[in-house]
């Protein structure tokens, strides 16, 4: 093959993988806004807006399916190996939590109709708010970290995702007394307790991206791992 | 390249796509008896068995991270094309959707324990019990569905989880109705919640898999559609 030709299509595959980074951060974008919508929704007790998060859902859907199927072209067309190789895999299973993201802000969304319709409390969802803002914090900080490809930022979601989880049980302790004390309250705090775990699983979500991002850039798979092992594992190979 | 020797090396790609394949119906018989375990511990109260199902968990996540790799090495070495690339890229989410499914095994498992110290209600978690067998099937049809690359077996899949959430949904009534009844039911009857919520997210997970089943076979993208649909994007290519 000539050298300009071959220069020519490596310059092509790095503008597709470029292309491709930008559409996974697109449908980031797309996601962090259902997530938002989902809480602000859920603490205003807005239904129109519930409802706009659950029909939105569509465009997360379709952005999952076509950045898929460019993965796989690329895969079956350009036949990268080692560090292309591990971006369009690493997609791949970004994409996949994204989607995932996707739904728990649906099922955020639902639960919000549901409150909406119920007597609101008189601390109007405060604790649910909190750790809602946490969690977007969260996913803002992993789109940035895969935007960047920076590790360091993803191992301090991993981090974040720990001190999620801990506001979490405590959400869900001080939920489970407020039924106890109060049985009325019973249908609208179980709402509250799956919106609650929607957002923990949120985090857990993130996290994942977190560690495909590690892998993409380190090529480690850090998955399954404690976060002080992943720290290990990653300033290891320093 | 010498025939001879090119059929060799055809001869051996096929073999590892072979030996990968039954890979994952291992990863799957490992995760089948980890969702049964969980739910006997429940049912039954055996905390040592729901012990032995939260540390089980470490051989699903090495399970997932090998065939993993080894799909990304095929990928790498191989550059497979076609329904071969569909193969490997179609088992990358099979084994994610798995490893999930042993997640939430854990989670029933952990439930399982906080029940065992819990008075047992009369009717011994009858309807989880019910739900458990029901999503057990559902898995084994999947990956029986897998073995054979069955795509009518895989939207059969798709109606059982329909049927799954309606009873899932049955069963979060009635549940709802025993904690209002008896509030001092409330802290059994969440844990309940949980484990049948892990169920149906376990009955997703399977769906799931049935659709990448679908996709490496036929090459058809069926997620997000509803089973109607699914059924007319495959028939409609026959």
């Amino acid at each position: 093959m000539a050298t300009n030709q071959s220069q020519h299509i490596s310059q092509q595959f790095e503008k597709e993988l470029q292309d491709i980074r930008s559409r996974v951060l697109a449908m980031g974008g797309v996601v962090e806004k259902q997530v938002s919508g989902a809480m602000e929704a859920l603490v205003t007790g807005d239904a129109d807006l519930a409802r706009q998060v659950i029909s939105g859902d569509e465009d997360v859907n379709k952005l999952d399916v076509s950045i898929d199927e460019e993965c796989i072209q690329i895969l079956a067309l350009r036949q990268p190996t080692a560090s292309d190789l591990r971006l369009v895999t690493g997609i791949l299973k970004t994409i996949t939590d994204l989607e995932r993201i996707g739904d728990e802000a649906v099922r955020i969304a639902r639960m919000a109709l549901n409150l909406a319709e119920k007597d609101r409390p008189k601390k109007n969802y405060r604790e649910l708010h909190a750790l809602g803002q946490h969690v977007s914090g969260m996913l803002h900080n992993t789109l940035d970290a895969f935007a960047r490809f920076d590790v360091d930022a993803a191992l301090q979601v991993a981090h974040e995702d720990r001190q999620v989880d801990a506001e979490y049980e405590s959400i869900m302790r001080q939920l489970m007394t407020y039924m106890m004390e109060d049985p009325r309250t019973i249908s609208r705090v179980i709402d509250m307790m799956w919106s609650a775990r929607s957002l923990e699983r949120i985090g857990d979500h993130s996290r994942n991206v977190s560690e495909h991002i590690i892998y993409l850039v380190e090529g480690k798979d850090v998955r399954h791992l404690t976060v002080e092992k992943m720290e290990k594992v990653v300033k290891g190979g320093e």
